[in-house]
This record gives structure tokens, sequence and C-alpha cells, in this order.
């Protein structure tokens, strides 16, 4: 029997909370969390590196476990959930898809900055030949006007996206700029809309209710606040909140609380909390990458590192554009010195 | 100059703050703190005991200074900012409000039970002699119907609050819960109207930002969401999020992020997350006083504590009828017996 599930979820803890365990899942970590979720009737897992599919690496981190190893696992365990991907072109490629799907994901989450649709189709064409379901995951989607925001969203709908997501991947949007953008999603698309939020500025719960007033049906939670930075919307707390409010997830209350507690919190080497710079990235509105090329800066011009952020985040520079970071700092000097500040 | 204020926060750190440490701060702590705070233009920070003046007991666990003592170096430490200290009839004493006031306490919230203002009146009116500016604090304001809850208030008013409260002690409003009771007591007092949130269902903040909205001026925060539970409202993050929203607190958004993460986070014996407890106690809506004695009541009939909880808070039990717990507990155990579960 299908529960009735009014919103449906998507659990991140074994995605993108591994970068809060700095990507050293063990295949008995996932195969205990996938379990305790599944039981918990949660409908989608997603499990990869944290930046998707061949995240491991230098740049990203290196992942304790083959990713691959992880996937196979959580698919073995799963009774009724799906496990997802999460799939970012140019990080990840096709055979890695097609590697997923065959070690039995279900679903994959094809991920591109705001304003770079354009390089996902091939991805999604090659998820639907596989049989996969298959999001559009726009992410960054606040450096975008929502007009931009939606013209891109039509684009993975016109791929073939079964649904398309709204990422606020640095926690900054506001709960009236979350309903903004659903709103013009929901009024131009005829696919699913989703949302994923992170907590920078203590918003992700508040902001995914939002979302889902305005007819965003598809949310990611991750269970234990486990993700980047401040970490997500907390799955558990989620649930919680929208039994209170009458809507419908399937997901058990009480077994998620109890998987929190007694699997996933033992996991974590620190509990999440909003600590200085997770609340800088979220008040700038920029990527965790400039954070400490923000800080190298500040240092070289005697200015505050929060300034250079803030301007950045003005700029919408996006990740690639590091070089910039001193430039601006350049700038910023300059302009405080001539202020005689 | 007096910086321009929107609206004008208490900073609950140092005292709601307490309970998060098991009521252990040191002079030491206190006056970093109190210094930091002043530093970044806090208008008013409260220091007392968790539970408010003569907390200090067997019951209610006991400090390990005199609050006397810490109120005395807040108030010699603060340049600007004003002390406060919370006093619940029955708990504190009028003798206890007069020595604060003379150690340099500048306000009282005097807190009572949301349907108990009526026990106020005289502390508000030696509070009055006193000259402190004076709030009424109506805690557990969930458990009210609004129009109870607007009558209340008008009693604090009538005692001759300057403002009045709604206090969300259990962390269990809901965004539209907090619009319905900040309007109703907008529309009907002539009075700031006041609000305290606690992070138990991840709203503190954005019910903060609610509460502003309908009119509140005077909002809670706890740095580094130092409070009891959950904790309260992180002050820097909803100092970030009203920066992004063009309100004005006059708090310095730099100087309070470094205080959180240099002063404050180093006295925490464990970051503040939402744990299982937190998020029942925010989910049932009770008195935190509850939990163990639901747990005690559901080994011995073999049921689920949170669902004693959910039923004490369906029946709007309060702190006193602690005995009432058991006979849930067996009531609760014989319908689960009937229906065969």
């Amino acid at each position: 029997m299908e529960e009735k599930r009014d919103v449906i979820l998507t659990e991140v803890a074994l995605r993108d909370g591994s970068h809060a365990i700095r990507h050293q899942f063990t295949v008995e970590q996932v195969t205990q969390v996938a379990k305790g979720l599944d039981e918990a009737n949660v409908p989608y897992i997603e499990v990869s590196h944290g930046d998707g599919l061949g995240g491991s690496s230098l740049q990203y981190g290196f992942s304790r476990t083959n990713e691959m190893e992880l996937i196979e696992a959580a698919a073995a365990t799963v009774k009724q959930a799906k496990i997802s991907v999460l799939l970012i072109p140019g990080i990840g490629t096709k055979q890695e898809l097609k590697h997923a799907a065959q070690l039995g994901a279900k679903m994959v989450r094809v991920a591109t900055h705001v304003t770079e649709a354009d390089v996902a189709p091939q991805h999604i064409a090659l998820a639907k030949d596989l049989g996969l379901e298959t999001v559009g995951f726009l992410m960054m989607s606040h450096m975008a006007p929502t007009e931009k925001l939606v013209e891109q969203a039509k684009l993975m709908e016109s791929y073939g996206a079964d649904s398309v997501y709204v990422v606020d991947s640095a926690g900054t949007l506001l709960p009236h700029e979350v309903k903004e953008r659903i709103r013009a999603l929901r009024q131009s698309l005829s696919i699913d809309i989703g949302f994923h939020a992170h907590n920078n500025l203590s918003l992700a719960v508040a902001n995914s209710i939002t979302a889902i007033e305005e007819g965003a049906r598809r949310i990611d939670g991750s269970i234990r606040c486990l993700g980047a930075g401040a970490g997500n919307t907390q799955t558990e707390v989620l649930v919680a909140v929208l039994d209170r409010l009458g809507i419908q997830t399937g997901v058990d209350l009480y077994k998620m609380m109890d998987v929190a507690e007694e699997i996933v919190a033992p996991i974590l080497e620190k509990p999440q909390e909003i600590t200085k710079d997770g609340l800088v990235l979220g008040y700038a509105g920029v990527y965790s990458s400039f954070l400490l090329h923000a800080q190298a800066a500040a240092r070289k011009f005697g200015i505050d590192s929060r300034d250079i952020l803030v301007e950045l985040g003005k700029m919408k520079v996006v990740g690639g554009q590091e070089d910039m970071i001193l430039d601006v700092a350049a700038e910023l000097a300059k302009k405080l010195q001539t202020a005689g500040l």
C-alpha cells in the first residue's frame, strides 16, 4: 500500500552530508543510515560524493570509500526507497552515471549553475535512456533574476527532466525570495518543482514550508542537519513541522528521530551549527570555495574578508572566477583609503 | 549619537543561555561576553539564573556564581547597553529585584505562565517604583487561545508594563500562529509588543521575522544560539537577516559574529543543535521538565514517551501537574491495548 504523500522528500545526508564528514563515509555507515531511512519510509535517498559522481579528487576532497561501493550497498539495503545520485556535468561523467544505474540508482539529479542549464541536455537524455527518473537541479539559484531562473528551468523541462529544483546552495535566500521564485516556476512549468535549502541563515525549514505553500512538491532534507556549511533542512524537524501543518510526507516521524539520534549523530565529528563562516557565506551569498581566498586577500590588503565576500556576492561572481578576488580586495582597499577609513 | 533601531534586541545568552551550560557562568565569562555585546551596540543584555532571579536551587539547578555578582559585573562593564533581569514571581522575590536594581539593572521582565498574569501586579509596581523599565513576559504563550493571550497581555499593560512579550517557551509555535498572536496584540494594546522564540522546530529566526512584520518591536536573541533546549533565536543570524531585509537593529553584525565565534563558542560544552529531545518538546509543545517523567512512565507502561508528551501537549498540562503524567500514560496504554496495538 502506497502512503499518501503531499510532499516527496529526498534525503541528502549521504550526499550533501558527505561534506560534513570530509567524505569519510564507510560502507557500514551508509548501509545503516540507508536501512533506517528506508524503514522510516523516506522515498528517495541520495548517495554520491558531496560534489556528485566523480567528485572524489584533490580539488573536491577524496572519498574514503569509492562512491560506487556506497551506492551499491545502499541500493542493496533499501526495500521501498529509491536511490538517487547527483551528477554535475564536468565533474561526473556519463560512464559514471551508467555505472550507478547498473548498481541500482533509480534517480539522477543533473546539477548545473543556475545560468548554465544548457550543459545538461546530453546527461538528461542519457538518464532517460537508462530509465532513470531525472531532475534538473539549478544550483546557486539566488544568483539569477527570477525571469532567468524560469528560462533555465524551462530548458531543463525541454530536455526531458521530470522535475526541476531551485537550489539555494549558499543558504542565502530569504522567505520572500523563495516565494517569488517558486511561484514563478509553478506558473511557467508543468513538471514538479523542488526546493533544496541550506541553513546558513537558519531559514532552511521556514523556506521549505514557503516553497511548499507556493506549490513545490519535492523537498530535500538532511537528517540531523548533516550537510555542507551550516547543513541543509533538518529532515526530521521538517517532517515534524509538516505533520503539525497537516501536510503528509508519508515518513515515520518517530523512526526518523530515532535514526537521527542513534545512527546519524554518532557519525558526526561535531554537531552542525551556524558558525561565523557559515553565516558569512549565507549573508554574502557566495561559494564556500571563496572563503579561504578572501581571507588570504584580506590579510594582504589589511581589510575585512567579509567586505570582500559581500562585494563578490553583489557582483555575482561564480566558481572559477577565484582570480577576481584579489582584484576586488585591491579595489576595496583603495576605496577605504580614499574614504580615509 | 543614538543609532536608529527599527527593532530593539534583548540578548538572553547570559540568562536563558545559562541553561545550556548548567548555570556555570563565571564572573570573567559574563564580563567578557557583556563587553563584547556592549561594543556591538546591543541595547539590552539580560543576566540572571536561567529561571530568573532566585532560580539557583536544588529544583532549578544551582548557579556556580551568585547571580548578583554576575549582574554587578555586567553592569560595571557596559558603556551603552542596559542590563535586564528576569523575575518569575514565586521563584524570585521583591527583595532580589531591589538588590538587582541597586547593582545596576535597568530593566526587569516579570514572567508568568500565559494564563497567570494576575500574579504580576505587585512585582510590576515595585519595578516601576524602582525606576526600572518593565516588561510583562507571558511564558508558554502557545497554551492559550489568542483571545486569552490578548486578555492576559492587557492585564500586564494595566499593571503598568512598558511592553509585553509573547514567549514561545517550548519552541512550538508555527509562523501562522505567531502571526495571529502578534497581530491580535498589536490591535489591542498601545504598548510595545515583543517576541521570544526557541528553536526546537528550527523556526526561531523565521518566527521572529514574522513577529516583526506583524508589528513586534522587541525581539530576543541568544548569541551562538545559547539557550534552553534547542536554544533561542541566534542573535547574529537574526541581525544578518534583518540587515538583508533593510530592518535596522543598530547592532554591529561583524562584531556580533566575532563575539559569537571567539568569546561565546569556547564557553559552550557542546554546540547547540536540535536533538531528539528538543524536537519532541517543540513538536508536543510541553515543558522540558516533563521529559524525564514521561520517559519513566513510558518504561513503566511499555509505551512510547513521545505519545505521552503529545497527549500532555493536547491537554495543555502545565508545570506543577507532573503527577498527571502517570495517569495519561496508563490511559494511553489501555487505549493501545484495546485497539490491539
